[in-house]
């Protein structure tokens, strides 16, 4: 039996781990990238405080020790599902099974100005390409001397008051307070202002309330400017148009509002439900196939406990890559009876700076804070990180970080400017 | 006193520091990247052992505790004698002394061919470059059906037997032993052949005659076809052609065969002399100037101890570098009593590979390898790393290798691809 796994985020790497050496199964997993993402700690790569490889490891070091899995480093362009095989940027795969594991990009609302402006930061390299602009801009700021251009350089905005906006704005806040003033002693750091938007009435909205009014304390306490209730009507570069007309200038804007599902080619668009999720049955099953899967962030299950779909979570899409693995080894064995999805809510937290995070625990019903909350988050990240090494330099890093309140790679690469980036696509497009 | 210094490598960053809060110096230094780059580690940047970021160190975090050094991200585009200024990319800047510590750039012999198809390597992002070349070519190995392409791709040459290439030859050839063969069980690594190509008749030729015999035998002994006597006419990308009419067929060529000083546009011809450097006194004073100095690399100084030039090695840089603040020093205090250069020459070495390396003293006279000699390289090398972190982690990651055998950094990032630079440099052409 043929499975094609499609990404290797969270759920697409526990699947294939769970059916390695498996026998009569043949595993190929297609990823863009030749290592796994470990995306909750890519807001501290972005603010210089952890190296982009010590949360990315390398698939092909998973798998050595596997006799029936092979990596393929390519893009899935389409599905061609009356043929059963999927084509690829390098070449065309048939499958018996295909598992979707592509999870979700970052939503722009069909805003153009804002795909081009603001960053988002949904992977390794797009949080180096923010790396990049923080640290380009104050390089820039000595040279400026006009100070509403120089105010510009010295304004970051975060649109979305999620986990990731949440736990990057802390992160600025402390970069604004620990690191950047003795970086760059001609800047006045006074004049620096990091804005959090968010649509909606509170941060963490997902979390519990008292989540929400702890993360929204801490992050005032450590100087973030927070506008709940706030929209982005657009942004040109320079000015962010708020919805209620008002503006702020600022060069650095930062895209954390929404993910939208990355439904590849070739499938139907009823199949498409709303956050342009596919519709799968409890055992994550594509509505109409057979040997089709969709697993993780792109899933969109309902169940009893959760009519109205999962939270899009790293342990949702954990727990469906193990099931799967499960079925689909019955599957195999030609076994008849197969395991619906479950999801065991652990909790979830958010980190907002040194010694300041919030947990909450569903069962029992439980709220962490501070220090403590802090503690478990660190412990629990820790832990979840792939590979012994990497687990070992993040903590290095922590402790470092912790103890010299010093986020010190901060390295600038060209290479991973965004504006560059837009012209290689130019040039892309030209001689295609 | 304004001192502009033009480079951070070895030379620049030393006099930076030598200079820092010194009473009426005030220090300008400029470069093009914000970050000073350890270069013998190079190698291991390339093949995967360390990151980029573990050598690299931000020059801003250096200089924090400074409060007379100031840092400019820019690059030197021409120096105006006359009016005591330079011209960067960025802006003017004057300056009462001017130093430059330039350095080398790679030498292709103006083979316009060699600058786009072969892969130098004299910065960090040009081994990250490397790195995305040599792991990309096994991604595309898999792909290919004819045995010709495939043997191309599987070929590595390495022009240039100094310690670049003998370093990089030797840590290929421990890659294609410990690493390559799991990470890609489809291809064949019998036939991965990396050669290395040296125009004279022997490897480490500017080391001692033990040292060029024991390093020749341990690069045969990992198991690199080395060719001496052996120069190289042209590379068009897919074949070598060597001078005496034979051919490799090989997708990647590394060109360590030569450098030359980074002369900066706006000084007269006559300066320049062999190997592209710039003739100075021996207080490293440029000739017929009273205001600019040249150190390291890119400087040529005829003592009777060293009557054709000094050796282009860091540690001639480093103690250039501190012989020139103690005459600036001087300079500023009104004295009239200079010190010239006089070179300590504490030795040269070389790594091949594991327990593989070669040490030569000069006083008194000894010759270590093996063992011993990999083990003095090491901690020499290890001592001599910026600050505590990188030295902590460069020492984790070669405890990590040595016992796992496994470079374990093997991520491909496409924005390191030398292809897409290239159609990158087109586009500025174009705009600019």
């Amino acid at each position: 039996m043929k499975v094609v796994i499609a990404g290797a985020g969270f759920g697409g790497l526990r699947l294939a781990r769970k059916l390695s050496n498996k026998r009569g199964i043949e595993v190929i997993l297609l990823d863009k990238v030749n290592y796994h993402q470990f995306q909750p700690l890519l807001y501290q790569v972005a603010t210089a405080g952890l190296d982009a490889s010590n949360i990315s490891f390398p698939l092909r070091k998973v798998f050595q020790k596997s006799r029936n899995v092979r990596i393929r480093l390519a893009e899935l362009k389409e599905i061609v599902t009356a043929q059963h095989k999927i084509i690829t940027s390098t070449e065309e795969i048939e499958y018996d099974i295909l598992v979707l594991a592509l999870g979700t990009e970052t939503n722009f609302f069909d805003n153009q100005q804002l795909v081009d402006c603001s960053f988002p930061m949904k992977s390794t390299v797009e949080a180096l390409q923010l790396r990049h602009k923080l640290l380009s801009n104050f390089e820039q700021a000595l040279l400026v001397k006009d100070p509403a251009e120089l105010q510009k350089l010295m304004n970051i905005v975060i649109v979305g008051g999620g986990p990731t906006g949440v736990e990057l704005s802390g992160a600025l806040a402390e970069m604004k307070r620990y690191v950047l003033p003795k970086d760059y002693p001609e800047l006045d750091f006074s004049k620096m202002n990091i804005y959090l938007l968010e649509g909606s009435g509170k941060t963490l909205a997902t979390m519990s309330e008292k989540s929400s009014e702890d993360s929204h304390r801490y992050l005032e306490k450590l100087g973030v400017t927070v506008h709940t209730n706030t929209t982005v009507n657009n942004y040109d570069g320079n000015n962010v148009q708020l919805k209620d007309g008002s503006i702020i200038p600022a060069k650095t804007v930062i895209w954390a509002a929404g993910v939208k599902g990355a439904v590849p080619n070739g499938l139907d668009k009823s199949l498409i439900v709303k956050g342009n999720r596919l519709i799968v049955d409890m055992q994550n099953k594509l509505k109409g196939f057979s040997n089709i899967y969709v697993i993780g962030d792109l899933a969109y299950m309902e169940t009893p406990k959760y009519p109205h779909g999962h939270p899009q979570l790293a342990s949702v899409a954990i727990q469906q890559g193990t099931t799967l693995a499960k079925n689909l080894v019955s599957l195999q064995r030609n076994e008849t009876k197969f395991r619906d999805f479950d999801y065991y809510d652990k909790g979830t937290m958010a980190t907002v700076g040194r010694n300041l995070a919030v947990v909450d625990i569903p069962r029992p019903k439980l709220h962490f804070r501070g220090f403590i909350a802090w503690f478990i988050w660190m412990s629990l990240h820790l832990m979840l990180i792939l590979g012994v090494k990497n687990r070992f330099f993040v903590f290095s890093n922590w402790v470092y970080n912790y103890f010299t309140k010093d986020q010190s790679l901060r390295l600038v690469f060209p290479e991973f400017s965004k504006a560059k980036k837009k012209s290689e696509a130019m040039v892309n497009q030209i001689n295609s």
